[in-house]
């Protein structure tokens, strides 16, 4: 969004198997502990920064920000857009981050939960694969922060062992989406090495900042 | 939503154990299958129904049709309740619906996901009560459509056999909106039931419309 936006910004990188993302500093800007989170140093009522958290709401405040970008006009668009982007937050993100973890990081064997994700991660696609048929993005004729938010995921199936292939609408939109300027420079800095690998291997400490005890105990 | 802004609505009871949600009259309103969704037979532009799926994006779209109701006026209280209702939507719901997920409707002797989900669930109260600590409510001083979307969640902790005793801040806050001429209204239709059981007992026709195949099958 931001790159899309063409707005200066400074990208903190985050080592999350050192449990970066644990630190008290860090939890002021996200009491929840997550990536992403942004400092608005420049907030439009001119006083001190401000702290956003949540990408979903990251994306609405930058949009409102910079005069309704990315946001279709009108009553019904506008709203269509709120509505593929909540989908995403609250199913196709959640639930393709829980495929990726019983497929790449929970001990293995797990049949239930393993079948049970890769299951909804298939249905969610073909939600969107259906969307994609009747229009040229999720929120209409045109590309809004609900596709930016989705991308991503999409991005991310390979590493759970879903092939694309069967969905048309779904490549012919990604592929428009991944030759956008701002989508070229928004994903210089990539994640790639680790979709690259279906189990990443991950030290004791590392599991435990991204899932366990550590993870746990950083709110108490 | 709709009692709080005492907005005239009629509420239609769906069946998801005999798979009302599953039909295709439905998915016109609901593309995802899920509950709940609305229609607005009297939008602001007059013109015909539009129909708006996923409750978090209902609560935005109320919201920006009854002049911003239940969200703080300014930049940064509703950038506030932006950032906690998609952290109730993106975090707390869906992870609260895993743990109900496999304490109550799963096979039973899941280990891992069960500690998992549990282990979430209880990490996300207590992320909800620092907030809760330092303000009366999730944006800040006035009950907003975060809150309203979060309690639901909280009120069916019980289920899953989370005791709220230690949560002196939340506990204080729930009862706050439970007061709420709004809150009784809209819960007099309840899940109440539902709540009162730990493990509900489900035919394999309806496990399958909630969680199985027939789910699976709908959206191809």
């Amino acid at each position: 969004m931001l790159a899309e936006l063409d707005v200066p910004h400074r990208l903190i990188p985050y080592n999350m198997l050192a449990g970066d993302h644990l630190k008290k500093e860090f939890r002021r800007i996200n009491p929840n502990g997550k990536l992403p989170a942004i400092v608005d140093h420049a907030p439009q009522d001119g006083r001190g920064p401000f702290l956003v958290f949540e990408s979903g709401a990251i994306l609405l405040y930058l949009s409102e920000k910079h005069e309704d970008a990315f946001m279709p006009k009108g009553l019904r668009g506008r709203s269509l857009a709120q509505q593929w982007l909540m989908w995403q937050m609250a199913g196709f993100g959640p639930m393709h981050g829980q495929a990726h973890h019983f497929i790449r990081y929970a001990p293995e064997g797990q049949e239930y939960p393993v079948n049970r994700y890769r299951n909804e991660a298939i249905r969610l696609l073909n939600v969107l694969e259906r969307r994609l048929e009747e229009a040229a993005y999720m929120a209409g004729d045109d590309y809004s922060i609900a596709d930016m938010a989705t991308w991503p995921w999409v991005r991310a199936v390979r590493a759970i062992q879903i092939d694309l292939e069967s969905y048309t609408a779904i490549r012919r939109w990604y592929a428009e989406i991944e030759k956008r300027p701002g989508v070229q420079r928004g994903t210089e800095i990539t994640n790639e090495r680790n979709l690259a690998s279906l189990r990443p291997e991950l030290t004791e400490e590392a599991w435990s900042n991204l899932f366990g005890e550590n993870m746990l105990k950083s709110g108490r």
